[in-house]
């Protein structure tokens, strides 16, 4: 089949590779009917991460259908409709008991090499995915593949970041970054009951999009965003910031334009060990903090609900539909900024 | 001053009745703009009540202008455009303290005689609003009087029996009667999260008003609300329900249509000493069930944020704005169903 | 194999049955070390439960060996020591991936006959169980069955009506009803944070025994239990109470007891279709109730640790253990509340 | 009057001062009947606060008798016992309204200086406290002074961290710091449904007082706090972690001992502007960081009830009891680690 694969930062190419077959009885093969590249994606693609294995598969949103399931499957039959998260669930330790899936003790992460699990990615025709009863989720017909694919990943993330923020209906909420994530958080925080979102950026038409989706806007390169923040909510600041960058300089403001005991959600990637951290500020306004990788097999049945019935469009955000083998320009256009979000269909 | 007097079930006068005056120091006298007939008039006019003292001035439901304030208001002045919460709330008892302002161990209800606590009604030119500095709350100037009318009391109602269902971003909430409460409820629930409304009712022209918000409706003289509910949610039943009529049928039907684990809000009025009860259901279903009167001061500025971010209109429900001495004409209205919601203007 | 069956009201029977063996692949055949009689088989006993089959095997409540697993069994090995739940789980449906595995589409009841799913009973040598790897915990070799015995129903019943009573550090608790679940929650409540347990019963040793565990005691032969609870809250009402006994008498008790605001969870069974129920108080004082039947799985472990580091000891209710072919006196003993708890050892 | 001034980095004198008097109609003036030194008035002995004014009566803890109350006080009396927050609380702004005490718009605290609102201190023989009505609590007559001198400040911090740390009932709670905010959140963490308390310290006479109050230990000294805290938790780390220093290290340590979707609490002092902190930790763990100022107004009456009803006993952290006028010998002892709690008493 084909798939794409990664030969080095900035280095993408589509090839030929061997066709995954079932290896446990949990497994479910999927044929990819769309996919997409991630900002952590771009991460991989940029050589931000160390240590990934050239010649791997990667990618790890995708939409498709069964074609094979494993033995113990029990919930799925070749020919539905499914999509999958970004990690892979087990349903059964002591977290995925809990529901914390996205901290599942057998989890494994696709297209992100040996450190991440050894999983080949979704970029591709075809993908093995573990555990499938819990991985996978079914897929209404009447959502499409270009709205199904933001469900195991990037719509799932913003969801799950204004989810922990704890939204109450009436609040304000601020945004900072309105890439892909940012502006699927806008969204997430509207319909979860925001009065008004703030969005912040430093690209105009990064805020253009934030407008139109209804959002105030904030241009960073402007104005001090937490001034304008704080002119906007009676000088206390807003009742919720998201995070949607992954940066100590993002966090940092998004603490300091929270109101006291406000919180912070951050749903951007965090990877390094330590970072600056406004520690006086969080103490003195009695501020939550939360991080984290989305728990995408808990949220699928409420993400696909609100695309169903038109709460949320997540395709407002591609900006990009490629063919898989043309993989490599969607990775080139996506990291020049010329694009906000690609999907490529094989 | 004029103002709307009770004088028996089913005869309402307007009258001239002595102005009010600051009594105690935390008074307000407000100048009413705009007032409301509520539901719970209805009740009063029905003759549903009873022991309520012929002659006294009815409403609580109004927006206005403070024009006198007594030495202990802190936080208003004279010229203040106000809306006032149906319930007084000292600001200093145990309750008020932890923000459960409805049940303040000084509250008394405007409009319903000396078993509420003797308070002159609004439905007057003029109001004497005690603990103002709590019951009154501020409307931003670009609000108008159709809207902030409803902050007190019916939009306030609705918002509470959702907030406290706890619903969750994607649920499916059922609303179980579509008259301006039950209306105001399929709003608030919209923003709350909800991914989808089902509305019941029987009388079409509610189901239709229901429609146009965006609910999907079931005329419960056509079909078996609960089936249709439990039809529509893979036979589980709704993730919520909110009940919006005030009586054991309706509360009986909630039980039944929501899902294990479920919450079923009421925000009907129930005055019955005891109800008929579904406990075998809500045992054997794990149900949580909350009935109640609204925490209007704890939720002013949830709601007003609300209608101020155009989040929810409630001056959709208005059917007649009439002027103050035409009073007798809109209860008769409402109380002939021939009224949605009725508004008085002095 | 011996085990206890029913033979119709008041009449229990050890009898000789088959050995259970596999009959799915996610089952496991657990040789009992340990069961108990729970308030649940006095119903049946007392004749209270129509359309109960004669001749079946009862009982819900044990601890013992894994003696043989089906092929999908993952968590467990021949050998293992468990407890069970009183209800099977499946891991698998929409309600258990959500953690809510009392209501279970798969749910079934040991020991109840067809009507609850037709499994045999667990006062017997030997119990085939369904779902083992969500219907039975592993339990540390230093919990004695004595205490692991109540980890699959009455402990883990007042713990779950304790904990969505959602008792906030300092609470004063009210506990009406001092049996064995009762006095479990007089414990669990302690545990939760409780800065006051108020045990209220009519009955002297079972009040002797709640204030043994450092409760106030209200004797509702001597005193006007609301106005005795009502009296040490600052005529406020307790902030959560506890309905242990499944009455209509004692839900609305609870309510008249219970502060604005206040939850009344409760731990009794109730299997009415329809019950008087005070809903003008629950209206006027903003209550939240809950009914519901004990979500196992879901606390295992906490209730398991609970036990392991010696926060509370069930046994301390027990009063009398028999063998198992002595059932029939236990039935007799507890029935005549002559028993607290009646254990068996076959 | 006699009060402890400051006079600059270890020094501090006990002098003679202008005795209070009512400046504002909400003031009450409390003669002091105890006081206590704070781990925060060490902060300003060993100089680590810049801009403190030479000559300030320090100090933030006590307890007194009310002698004198402003006009617009409406809940105390002369003659009654009171114990105060460290900060005021004026029970009007946004905040205060709901509930959140520690971010008064108002807010000042006692004994810091001009920076934080310049009132004088309570380790004096009087003292006036603004917005008496809700930063005062009136104390029962069965607390005594060592323990209710706890309420304003420190026992309220250990409960504050707790309480934001979310224990559920059966959870393990790690405390990493055994001085007496550590102390105290070992109490909590008990009271609040632990079923397991592992406190972590350096010093094994700390570590000594948290095992006598039923806490596993781990002496970081000895053991790699982490692992350890792992190693008795299925390699999972602790549900909860309370961080009771104050440091960037300690910070780091708990949220490395924290399991997946666990909370990070800290009850310690952060002033830091910018700490470094465990971000790719954070994030790859789904974690939640708390870090705050306790709002101790909100606490009052759980914290009184707790000690009233013997839930817990502050007074055991006491070390030292002295006259106010060997105030420098309180603080020496203090800062040399030769007391763990000093008591002052005029």
């Amino acid at each position: 089949m084909k798939a794409v694969t990664f030969q080095g930062p900035g280095h993408i190419r589509v090839e030929s590779v061997a066709d995954p077959s079932i290896l446990e009885q949990g497994d479910a093969i999927v044929r990819v009917t769309m996919s997409a590249i991630c900002g952590s994606d771009l991460h991989l693609y940029r050589g931000r991460m160390t240590g990934v294995e050239p010649g791997i598969v990667i990618g790890h949103e995708y939409v498709g259908i069964v074609e094979e399931v494993g033995e113990r499957v029990l919930c799925l039959r070749p020919g539905d409709r499914v999509v999958g998260s970004f990690h892979t669930a087990c349903g059964y330790c002591w977290f995925c008991r809990r529901g914390l899936f996205s901290q599942c003790q057998q989890g494994a992460l696709f297209g992100f090499g040996r450190r991440f699990g050894d999983l080949p990615g979704t970029q591709a025709e075809r993908v093995r995915v573990p555990h499938a009863d819990f991985t996978l989720h079914q897929v209404p017909a009447d959502i499409s593949d270009e709205r199904a694919v933001f469900i195991g990943d990037i719509l799932a993330t913003a969801y799950f970041a204004v989810n922990r923020a704890e939204v109450r209906v009436g609040d304000t909420v601020g945004v900072i970054g309105c890439g892909p994530v940012g502006l699927l958080a806008v969204m997430c925080a509207q319909t979860s009951g925001a009065s008004r979102v703030i969005a912040v950026d430093v690209l105009e038409p990064r805020l253009h999009a934030a407008r139109r989706l209804g959002a105030v806007t904030v241009n960073g390169r402007d104005q001090d965003p937490v001034r304008a923040i704080r002119d906007q909510t009676g000088k206390r600041g807003a009742d919720v910031m998201i995070e949607a960058v992954g940066s100590a300089e993002t966090l940092r403001l998004a603490c300091q334009a929270v109101r006291g005991f406000g919180t912070v959600s951050a749903a951007g990637v965090f990877t390094e060990e330590s970072l600056p951290f406004p520690a006086g500020r969080a103490f003195a306004r009695d501020l939550t903090v939360r991080l984290g990788m989305a728990n995408v097999p808990a949220q699928f049945e409420a993400v696909t609900e609100l695309i169903r019935h038109g709460r949320i469009d997540p395709s407002a955000v591609v900006s990009h539909t490629l063919r898989l083998d043309e993989a490599a320009d969607g990775y080139r256009l996506f990291d020049a900024g010329e694009a906000l979000k690609v999907l490529l269909k094989p």
